[in-house]
């Protein structure tokens, strides 16, 4: 059984109380207390491939925790961290050098350790667990028919790096690539922008189309969406023409913590300036309609792809 | 290095905000916010033996996870699932038996699951994380000069059930034993009594005399344990004087999950008067002292047990 079958089935009927958002959204969201929690495990060999670079997988996981949280509008405050690793972690240089990189992010995007646990256990595996403070959130499965849909930032070179990563790509930027994929360019300055305009969010950790598929409400809404207009960097844009290489596969594969979010159309002049004002790449990608419509991406030469490939989507 | 060392040495200085309680406490404490958390990582292996028997090892793991709330004077109210596993744990009969299992406890302790992750991993590792809301808590290393010892509860049956597990025992009450050691009797209606009358509180997970050091500010007092008056059950009497075993062996071994606190004399009344109200066994053990004399511990025969053992204590 998947993810998704597991808390359906199962977990669900458990998580009775509202803020649990029935376990659908991206976060825990306590209104009466303001409170917005996330928490999730990675495991080595499964999220990173191994932890010899103790300082960039760090970076990694932790930025892809409070990714949940920038994604719902809320700027995350403390963060805990769980550890359950070998005398390889627990090593005096390892963790200093784990110190080191926290040190760093904790300045970057303004949080705090507020606590953990430390046990040992022979595979690596880490839980984040983070905290926030709001009045409201975002949540998923909001959007109306005839929202724009918005995606922040670049997608595919963390796709690239793991790839290179895993031996399997080879590119005259690698160094680039890598860095993109331990530490992705998390949108934290376009909270307001999320809280002023958008009517429902979710970020990218699982690729475009399928976390395209579980912000929208199936039952109420479809999407069309235009790869053309999907925003890719410099050197991707590089490297798929040098190689003659197809932009659907690399745009849809996860790890980008981007934001994809939905916006009324009346916004999008505000939307326009926000992005030019704050210097945060915002780009309109496509749109809701209503649910009698299939859900269609239209490719470079206006011609419907056929999504149903689980790489590019569960199922339409 | 051990998990104390790692945090002094490493994770302390990131861990600026006073919420933390630098991480020298049992959980997390934003007072702004009313806000208590506490997370923990439990390993196949090491903090249970295996996992053939799902409903029990669940129900030891949250009981340990909500324990260090209840300790501190806070009602839990979510707990978050992180669950690392493989095909084991993640076969429907199996997540009905844990999904069965959780449903108990969260009646038993008005609790409601709030989200969590689920991933997969070879060992099976679970995370959790309580949350309640609280005005104030019940620090560690607030006892003054004279305030008496009280522990909650008997001390020791846990030890033996996981004994008999590990096939290092074996006794008529096996079952007992066992039950104790999976489904500690959490004592969670001691709250407004340690609100209104512990001067600091503290969990017994790793073991009393351990625990008690961490309760105590060894810089500022010290204290007198009377073995004798240390409450165990009927059967663990019964097991000690069939077998003629040391007392000191069983009770100072962790697991227990009841709760040691210290309290000025001025409430020993009431504190009596709570327990029979209540019927909580609540037992006055000892007496904290000034920190000139040295930490001792009275066996049965009034001699000075000499605690240097690290199974007993750290050091003193």
């Amino acid at each position: 059984m998947d993810e998704i079958k597991v808390i359906n089935k199962f977990l669900t009927k458990l998580a009775y109380d509202k803020s649990s958002l029935d376990l659908k959204d991206d976060v825990f969201f306590n209104k009466k207390n303001n409170l917005v929690i996330s928490t999730d495990t990675y495991v080595e060999g499964v999220h990173f491939i191994d932890f010899k670079k103790p300082k960039l997988v760090i970076k990694k996981i932790l930025r892809s925790s409070i990714s949940d949280l920038f994604c719902k509008g809320v700027k995350p405050k403390y963060y805990f961290i769980s550890a359950a690793g070998n005398k390889l972690l627990f090593k005096k240089n390892i963790l200093k050098k784990i110190t080191n990189s926290l040190k760093e992010e904790q300045r970057k995007y303004n949080i705090i350790l507020a606590g953990g646990d430390t046990v040992f256990s022979k595979k690596i595996t880490i839980t984040i667990t983070s905290v926030g403070f709001a009045k409201k959130i975002i949540y998923r499965k909001k959007s109306l028919i005839n929202d724009d849909i918005y995606v922040s930032g670049n997608l595919g070179d963390s796709f690239v790096g793991l790839s290179i990563l895993k031996k399997k790509q080879n590119t005259k930027d690698n160094n680039y690539f890598i860095s993109k994929y331990y530490k992705p360019d998390l949108p934290h300055n376009i909270l307001s922008c999320l809280n002023y305009y958008a009517s429902s969010s979710i970020d990218i950790s699982d690729g475009l189309l399928i976390d395209l598929d579980r912000l929208i409400d199936r039952k109420k809404v479809s999407f069309i969406l235009y790869l053309d207009l999907v925003p890719i960097s410099k050197k991707l844009k590089s490297l798929l023409s040098s190689k003659k290489l197809k932009k659907i596969n690399f745009v849809s594969k996860g790890d980008d913590y981007q934001i994809l979010f939905t916006s009324p159309k009346k916004f999008r002049n505000q939307i326009n300036k926000f992005s030019k004002d704050n210097r945060i790449r915002i780009t309109r990608i496509g749109k809701i309609l209503n649910h009698k419509s299939k859900s269609k991406i239209i490719d470079e030469t206006s011609k419907e792809i056929l999504a149903k490939n689980k790489g590019y989507l569960h199922e339409f």
